[in-house]
């Protein structure tokens, strides 16, 4: 079972998805990360009625504009926190939970801040940095948990952008001439970052490479 | 001139501010760090005009509590982030401002994670690192800044607070049996480290010491 958790629903993605593998049952629920966590509450416990248990929560939602200082904030970290904290109230082994695990998508900006979008690699440190508390809880949880760090990566969220108070208006530019990798190849490490399964790891997916950091 | 922001008046720590040295004027305003950009450039505006400049932003609203998701995050980072860029808009020498400095508090924390206090720490983590980025900004913006990172400090802070998910039940306890020090000489060093004014400078203020990091 693959749920995936998205503001806008992308029904071609979706079918393609669909296609890879017909054995694979995929579902759509329209989620966004901002809402309290009452609301995600009451979505999880919908998932899980109907699936059962979900082994793998995969918190992947993120912006990158730095002239948006809250939505940032609320998105890219008090977004991942909530939905991590609700999806607790199911795992969590002290309440006889079974136990799961979260792999939280960062940023390798945690290594290397870009500088002119400091509240986007704030924010970035900020996920970093609660994964490995998260990982440290899990004799306590019974929930494991892991970050995926990609480097520079052909996305549309690099494309164009905004630094904080326009330090640098060509920053998507710069950004662009750095060496990148491909969202397939990121994609394949990803894969092999999960089956690796490593509680506590940082992983950094940069120029097709996957390696550990630390 | 010593302008005191914060939520709840205290006038007999006004008093003896004043006390300390009659030279210096200090005055107070009532300010919640979690108002919106445009309020805080309004104190700020009433501020500026007043005094003509300001040489020093110390950023040190701060909470501990891990029940408190959302004001954790909107206190202890997205106030900070809100205040130093409401000033910017003073400072910023590409509109013509004088520069300044950034001093934000943030927590030793970022060194050794408080797993128990997961959230409380990934707000350290984040403005350590938007520190940074404002130190790297500081030829564009005249504006520099650095961390001060304090050490478990006999504070009130520290007496009683809530982990994530109650983890730790004991937390506070637990905290208060690791070697502390006092408010004094932690504000000793917090000096000291002012007036080394060292841009991009991390400070560690632990166990009646002031070190550089890195």
């Amino acid at each position: 079972n693959l749920v995936i958790l998205d503001r806008v629903e992308n029904p071609a993605a979706i079918a393609e998805l669909k296609a890879l593998n017909p054995k694979v049952t995929v579902t759509f629920h329209v989620y966004d990360v901002t809402v309290p966590l009452s609301e995600t509450s009451k979505l999880l416990r919908t998932i899980f009625d109907k699936l059962k248990t979900v082994d793998l929560l995969i918190n992947g939602a993120g912006i990158l504009d730095d002239h948006q200082i809250e939505r940032t904030i609320a998105v890219n970290f008090t977004g991942l926190v909530n939905t991590t904290t609700a999806i607790m109230e199911f795992w969590d082994k002290r309440r006889g939970g079974p136990g799961g695990v979260v792999a939280n998508i960062c940023s390798v900006t945690v290594f290397n801040a870009i500088y002119q979008v400091g509240v986007y690699s704030a924010t970035k440190a900020a996920v970093v940095n609660f994964t490995s508390s998260l990982a440290k809880l899990a004799p306590i949880t019974g929930v494991t948990a892991y970050s995926i760090n990609p480097g520079i990566t052909r996305t549309p969220l690099v494309h164009t952008f905004n630094s904080w108070l326009d330090v640098e208006p060509h920053v998507a530019k710069l950004l662009a001439e750095h060496p990148t990798q491909s969202t397939q190849v990121c994609a394949q490490n990803f894969v092999k970052a999960m089956e690796a399964n490593k509680n506590g790891a940082i992983w950094k997916l940069d120029l097709g490479r996957l390696d550990l950091v630390e």
